[in-house]
């Protein structure tokens, strides 16, 4: 099992792996009861939860990118807590959308156990939607 | 000039302030260039801006709760980074309409130089219309 030297550490992973589109392997990371809230939309949970969440729509991405602009995190990975400013940017259909987002992440015993991302659900779906 | 321990002393200070209706007062401590970007809506900047931005609609409210959930930050008050998440609560005409939210702070030299909330316009702008 690899080890992290801070939440930060770990949450940086669990962002390279989705960004490289490995949904199941980010999904190792989390809890079994981890939640993962969208704000906008709701909330699922677990790691089963989680995947089926994000695996449609990753795997209909051409590219993704994630750029984090600020991270600031306390504690350890034993019992942690991050923030993150990021963008989000997904690759689809040809063109690119992004979503300005805040993430915050709860880190217990190595395991991430809440995912929570506020952004502007209208920022997003009306790239989604052009013209509409 | 109060001094503070960390940013993050500073920043709930300035929200204190806020939630007593001072927004002058609240404004004293941000930077002269400061930026405000209320990320959905847009920016304004300084300590005019944002209290022109801020009065009309604080000073229309009866009652401002604005409760943090969560509070990281690094570095100090002369060059630090805040996150929090917090629940803003705003009673108006007799009922209270509420917006889950991302804050970031940067804080330079004592002073706030940026302040970015994120949150979902629509979740916020549907309570306010009730039944549109």
């Amino acid at each position: 099992m690899t080890t992290y030297d801070s939440p930060g550490a770990l949450v940086r992973t669990f962002i390279d792996l989705l960004v490289a589109n490995q949904p199941d392997a980010a999904c190792a990371m989390v809890s079994d009861d981890c939640e993962y809230d969208n704000v906008p939309m709701g909330k699922v949970f677990g790691p089963s939860g989680i995947t089926a969440s994000l695996a449609p729509f990753l795997g209909g991405c051409t590219a993704i990118e994630w750029n984090i602009h600020r991270q600031v995190e306390s504690g350890t990975v034993a019992n942690g807590t991050v923030f993150n400013e990021r963008t989000d940017r997904f690759q689809l259909g040809g063109r690119w959308v992004e979503v300005p987002v805040c993430g915050i992440f709860e880190v217990r015993d190595g395991k991430i156990t809440l995912w929570r991302d506020y952004f502007d659900q209208s920022t997003f779906r009306d790239q989604l939607t052009p013209g509409a």
